[in-house]
């Protein structure tokens, strides 16, 4: 499997991003992987080289710049918080990863998605209208402070992995997002799994020491990851029969 | 493939259910398909079929006795009112057909599942305790009037699949369920669909000329049906490392 460091600016950031893919001539489909709020850390880049394992072109995204990865959760939110006020921030380094991942030769530019952990970033591309096939979204945060999403503006498929005791991602937040996915008449669909709360596929969940909000469930990944992997199929699997163009 | 007519009584009727399984001598996982209102049609035969033609042994259950199909929506709902007013029936029915296929050699007891659509049967043969392995509804009732649920009572994973947009399966329904299942334990997911109403497996939704309420989704169907389909073969592997008793 090939390593590459992808660098680009976004957002007043120097980003260095893991890009990975299998050798091989043709274009691929492409997946943005976005981690959670620590950064580009061995979570994310394990996930993209499943997905390079698969066949794709994956980029694991650099989120505070200079690949930056904080262990400590108080200090990663700090850094975030800005981004939350302001989506516009988060959507910019989002962008500026899929652009660069569009100007790669080995990706083909029509099958293109998106996925996260925790943090948003593929949720608010999509709300941007970016051209993405798929967005997914494991323990994903549901809302967002940006404008209304424009009707239309969602393109491809939206599909989340809730855990439904999950004390960051409420019910009402859960229901806002499907009265917003309803209004944009976005193709989307949510997974809720019981008894599971945030950070299910992380491994480190254990490290925070607080299992009733954070806590890994190698039942919930396993399901959660399996049905992305089939998205990923059906999903790029259109985009093959699109006009190519 | 082999089909056979299985008869036994259940509160107070003569079922006629229809068995299918692939010829061969080891015992197979089974499952229980049940019927949408209408009763045992060629919906729920296709389904079974399909679930036969994956190596398991399929029993599409009578719902109405005699193998009676209702065409009539009111008709078939009226059939089904004093089914919903007492559950306790709707489990003698379930759990008589449950009974039946136990009794076939074809069947390893441990390894069986129950699947419906619409009527809430297999629901409701879960929360009376039956040792089911997986139980899965598609656009299915969620709520019961039956007693509370005791804890520990729902053996197996519970799967449903709704349609975010479905009128007979309100938001208060789903949340309610999801109370249910937090309070007694169950392993339970639940996948929303947007952009999808009631009966969006059923080919025949059409003919009710009811598209806001009960439609067809290709998409939905496909998707829900590869989510079972893998889902079985978790539970079924599970069981089989079970200890076989």
């Amino acid at each position: 499997m090939q390593h590459e460091t992808l660098e680009y600016e976004a957002d007043g950031l120097s980003m260095r991003s893991r890009l990975m893919f299998e050798s091989g001539a043709d274009r691929r489909p492409a997946v943005l992987v976005f981690p959670e709020a620590f950064g580009l850390g061995e979570a994310s880049i394990d996930r993209a080289e499943r997905l390079a394992a698969l066949g794709y072109v994956a980029l694991a995204c650099d989120l505070h710049g200079g690949a930056r990865y904080v262990d400590d959760l108080q200090e990663a939110m700090g850094l975030l918080a800005p981004l939350f006020a302001d989506p516009q921030r988060t959507r910019a380094r989002a962008s500026a990863a899929l652009t660069a991942l569009l100007a790669r030769p080995e990706v083909d530019p029509h099958r293109v998605a998106a996925i996260g952990f925790c943090f948003p970033a593929p949720l608010e591309l999509a709300r941007s209208g970016a051209d993405l096939k798929l967005v997914a979204g494991f323990h994903t945060g549901l809302t967002t402070n940006g404008p209304p999403t424009e009707v239309g503006a969602i393109k491809g498929r939206v599909l989340v992995f809730i855990g439904a005791d999950d004390p960051m991602i409420h019910t009402e937040h859960r229901l806002h997002f499907e009265d917003e996915m309803r209004t944009t008449g976005a193709d989307w669909e949510m997974q809720v799994f019981g008894r599971t709360v945030h950070s299910f596929t992380s491994r480190d969940a254990a490290k925070r020491n607080l299992p009733d909000a954070v806590r890994y469930s190698a039942q919930a990944d396993a399901r959660s990851w399996k049905s992305l992997v089939d998205a990923l199929a059906e999903a790029f699997s259109k985009g093959q029969h699109s006009d190519g163009g």
